[in-house]
């Protein structure tokens, strides 16, 4: 073992850990720290044993433990523990020295603290790290911002342990100032929160309308998953359906429908929300969440309401494919959304944001990579900047291709009273942003009636505002201005 | 004039001076006050020339003209300028003084607000007004929470200027502790973007599906205003429709489609997400605010991206009958989710909420008036503790009839490539709610394959926890342990 390591770790829950194992694999001495000691000492002489990891019993000893400048990486829960982790590593550590926030961080959080740690003359860098355990362990996407002057620093490290593309291109690269990092992973959460959502109505579609087992849904989706919406995500739910519990019954079927969430996603549609950017598609995979949750309301529900018995008259194998067509088309929308707040949050934080790049980390070692997500990158390299995903001449084609089948998918399921909440909202986005005219004219007529909010003219320039006095009773009302 | 005015009030912006007006017509002495003297002068000399309307020219002019216990109402832009003037104010008052802030407060301000004043031995109600500038004069909607001791004083002033209904009961009663008011003003709001925004949904289709003009539509709603639809917003919209620009054409047609927002319907859906209670609707209509504020992009969109060309076959009457049906239904869902959120605010804040009251409140003067508030009131008086208004018997009747023309509304709009996304995401909503299986079994399942966040089971009770290794690889991994 060298006398100083490379990089030092605190907090080995397992993300931790793996991330520890993954960059000694690569060649790294890594020093780890964890606030129970006994969990060093655990580690140290467990998956640790006979690897370049040193244990530390203290800060102090930690950061003595070092190469300077000093690469700390903290892996703790996210909120207070990591202000309070900051406030005792600052005075420990001297000028150039970078700690890196690795969790599950809010990116307000990590604009506040760049500031901080940089006023001390440290730098700072706050990174999503996404893949779960065993990305962490064989090679995650990892998304980091903060310090752009502690990039060059970290990337030999970040870029060895991230995931690697076909070519060897690694999943990480530098995103951009202070929160651009985490704020980049909450979109990918939000994301797959949409991902998620859309395969699970395409699951319920084909389990309730058309009848299917699990084991015929497992072949439909290792078919999709040779196809374009190959993907982890994909794959993984093929394999679910595949599996059996211990009595030979699909396991999927003896699963609970309450779904939990650790709020990521939640933060998305917020932003989303403060950024006056629609992001439909995870908005209702947040809420389908939330409705999932009050399982004993359901029941009751459905045991007073009634709705349309499911009955399916068709082609049942074109069904299946405009189901995937319905899926692709959705999914292309929701990253069309998502790319949308990020580049609307990226003109009000002044990032520079590589939308490719940003593709390009996620298409591995990431929940959501996928074969599409090269698809984005070609998009964004034909045209960086490229205002919205749907205009894009590949993406506008399979959309159109797929449109028929997609409108079909949610007609059917409507008639049939099976809920596709994401479905519907992508397609009622793609028809909304297609429409040249919206009936919010109407809504203005409205606006101005009862509040005199104003509105503009389709014959007039824009930035001119009307008022009309629409009952012909009172004075000249204005919304800000009344005068009899 | 009596030597002491009944209240007072700060801020004679519209609002501010049609408040004022109306107390006035009811018998009060008011005292005004605002910051820029010259609009108490102008005011006092106009508008309220020769009435029992005293103008002041400072605080303490204002204070020293009250009788005690003192009322003084702020009607300044909400914010800091809220919290400055309460600065000014308290050390100019007495022991049992009240404060009461009647503008547009997000709640959690009024929370700290009420807190605050309480802690200087004064007592604050933060209240809803909601009725524009017409309803100000005339008799708004009013929804006053904060001190409960405050109310018995101001009671007789807000009951006298708000709105009554038929029986003469007034639109204003006590709704809760410190935020309550201005939280359920915040809902009222939000679930006004939510019916504005299906009547829009329903003018668009009958525009692009059915190609009616401004003149057809006119008379639809002018039919809907006197059936179950019977509302304000209805009312003004059948209005709208009728009314011509100077060269004769409906003027409707002349107004630009982009829709501007004040930002409390997005408070909404932003308390929605934090409460984890679906807002659906809410959420869509003010994404679509959004999406139709980007008119340039859209503009080219249209351009660029091709749907289908709609064409309605089939009963054109029976067709408009079955958007009135939609339109009904969706707008019950709507309810439902708002009143759903209230609940689940009402239980973390500890607000003992009169769900009837409420329905009353809104029943006249505000811009969602309707005959359907009076409906919802009576489904509280059925039941108070009523979960959902869907399982109200009458609700679930109506909805159960109208579900036919609402799916076939939706699978048009569908079909035909028009943008429904309010109206599809109540549907989405109402079946998913009836749904005693969701399929979150299958959400469950992905997220403890990628990250053991474990699941429950259908044959289990609830409460108990189950991990799989699904892949076969590796060790027992669960969220927060990862054993080998």
């Amino acid at each position: 073992m060298k006398e100083l390591s490379d990089i030092g770790l605190i907090g080995l829950a397992v993300m931790g850990e793996n991330l520890v194992l993954n960059m000694e694999s690569k060649g790294f001495q890594v020093s780890v720290y964890n606030r129970t000691t006994q969990r060093v000492d655990d580690f140290v002489n467990g998956r640790a044993k006979g690897k370049n990891i040193r244990g530390t019993h203290s800060l102090q000893e930690l950061v003595a433990s070092l190469e300077r400048p000093r690469k700390i990486m903290m892996m703790v829960k996210a909120g207070k523990p990591v202000d309070d982790l900051i406030e005792s590593l600052v005075p420990l550590l001297d000028q150039g020295d970078i700690l890196i926030d690795g969790g599950n961080t809010h990116y307000p959080d990590t604009n506040r603290r760049t500031a901080y740690v940089e006023s001390k003359g440290l730098l700072y860098i706050g990174t999503g790290v996404s893949g779960g355990e065993e990305g962490a362990l064989l090679g995650p996407s990892i998304m980091p911002g903060g310090s752009q002057k502690a990039w060059p620093v970290v990337k030999p490290v970040f870029q060895s342990i991230a995931a690697k593309v076909e070519d060897g291109t690694p999943c990480c690269d530098w995103v951009g100032e202070n929160g651009a990092g985490h704020f980049v992973k909450m979109v990918h959460n939000g994301i797959e929160y949409g991902d998620m959502q859309l395969i699970n109505e395409a699951y319920h579609i084909m389990k309730d309308v058309l009848g299917m087992s699990a084991d015929e849904m497992h072949l439909v989706f290792k078919e999709w998953n040779e196809g374009p919406l190959d993907s982890y995500l994909i794959e993984i739910t093929r394999d679910i359906l595949a599996f059996k519990d211990e009595d030979g019954q699909p396991l999927v079927d003896k699963i609970l429908d309450t779904a939990g969430q650790k709020g990521t996603g939640k933060w998305t549609a917020v932003s989303a929300l403060e950024h006056g950017v629609p992001l439909t598609l995870i908005g209702e995979a947040v809420f389908s969440r939330c409705l999932s949750a009050i399982k004993e309301e359901r029941v009751a529900a459905s045991k007073i309401i009634k709705g349309p018995k499911p009955e399916f008259k068709g082609d049942k194998k074109q069904f299946i494919k405009d189901i995937e067509s319905a899926l692709f088309a959705s999914k292309i929308v929701s990253y069309a959304q998502g790319y949308a707040l990020m580049a609307a949050a990226a003109k009000e934080y002044g990032w520079n944001l590589n939308y490719g790049g940003i593709a390009l980390m996620w298409r591995g070692g990431c929940i959501i990579r996928s074969a599409f997500l090269g698809r984005i990158k070609e998009a964004f390299d034909r045209n960086k900047d490229l205002s919205n995903l749907l205009l894009d001449p590949f993406f506008k084609d399979v959309v159109e291709k797929a449109q028929q089948g997609w409108r079909n998918v949610i007609a059917t399921a409507v008639i049939n009273g099976i809920p596709a909440p994401a479905i519907s909202s992508a397609l009622n986005y793609f028809d909304g942003y297609r429409s040249e005219r919206l009936p919010a004219n109407l809504l203005q007529a409205q606006r101005d009636f009862f509040g005199a909010h104003t509105y503009e003219r389709v014959d007039k320039p824009r930035g001119e505002f009307f008022h009309t006095n629409w009952t012909g009773r009172g004075g000249t009302t204005a919304s800000t201005t009344y005068n009899v």
